[in-house]
């Protein structure tokens, strides 16, 4: 796959089949995701890979807790907007993303495969999420959905004890990611233009050239 | 560029040359980092280019400041950990990436391309990484190369006056981008195998398959 086309319809894939990834296929996503930088390059970093229901079945119930307090805490206000305001293009777009979301939680012991990735001594995320992105980016090059959460973090205390994770050793539960193959087509993502998200040499100084994005295909 | 060269070559290149990296590059390079997913969409980032002389000169002195307190606090122990065992490889790969750093901060007036990266309300950096981590690899389709630093926050209050960055909104200096046409060679990173840094359903558990990686090219 060509590079460009990976960079820009690499989005969340939430609706897949139960059909299970290659183990080549896994094998291609976790080499390609330890090529990712990290600080130092101390690569510490562990990648935990899930494919057996007992495990899933485990998760499962915890991670529908996870976003039910989602929504209900950091979320809560911004669904009250959304439901003020059902209409409008902006309250549309966040009810599909919050149900897109929800679906995941809804179907999470159904998702072939999950990638947990895990970091020491990385507070700013900085030498994890290029791996767990290469992950994702090298997935979509076999035809593999994929979606990132963090909100197990909710329940991390639950978490990491069906997983096994040792205590005292500094290890950071970065994210959860699933994997699957696509029920659905790939697409480029709406996004935000870059002229409104972007400055030159100082905060507020518009760029000095124009981007008449998206600029795939 | 085919998708896995890109992921499995874009490593850090400091080493480049003063040579301007065109508009229409740096549109398709932030065009691209746009395209990264945020959690719930959000895209709260915001991307800002210097290439004035003028700015980069000012955080020149301050950036070199930060490597020098980054070396003498963080990494002293590793520093004299290795020059106690300076001919090992470990040692010897520890100075490679150490004069590589500092190459970095000697030479930061030089890069011709700078881009700062900036999140709100995202504690996990999992919001801004992809993001980064695609302009970086859009960037090496472009043949252009980049490298990743946060030592910056080390004198984070000297950076974002330079910058003008708002204080009070809550935006976070994730990183800082350098970028630039390398004098060197692109090549894949030697890095710990897969195997020693993956597991199957639990910690501490092996792979069920193998990995003989690098799987590229």
């Amino acid at each position: 796959m060509e590079l460009r086309e990976a960079l820009y319809t690499t989005r969340a894939m939430r609706r897949v089949s139960d059909k299970p990834i290659p183990k080549d296929v896994q094998a291609r996503i976790l080499d390609a995701a330890v090529r990712a930088p990290s600080g130092g390059n101390a690569q510490n970093w562990r990648f935990l890979l899930v494919d057996d229901p007992a495990v899933k079945a485990q998760l499962g119930p915890i991670y529908r807790d996870c976003m039910d307090i989602l929504w209900s805490s950091y979320y809560a206000e911004r669904i009250a907007e959304a439901e003020a305001d059902a209409e409008s293009e902006d309250s549309k777009q966040f009810f599909r993303v919050k149900k897109s979301a929800q679906h995941l939680a809804d179907h999470f012991e159904g998702y072939p495969l999950l990638l947990f990735a895990f970091s020491q001594h990385d507070p700013s995320g900085g030498s994890i999420y290029p791996a767990v992105w290469n992950a994702m980016l090298a997935a979509r090059g076999e035809g593999v959905g994929s979606a990132l959460t963090s909100a197990m973090l909710f329940k991390i205390n639950d978490v990491l004890p069906v997983l096994g994770v040792p205590e005292g050793e500094g290890w950071h539960m970065s994210a959860c990611v699933t994997f699957g193959y696509p029920t659905g087509k790939w697409g480029v993502a709406a996004r935000t233009p870059v002229e409104d998200v972007s400055f030159q040499n100082h905060w507020g100084q518009p760029l000095d050239f124009k981007v008449d994005g998206p600029l795939f295909p």
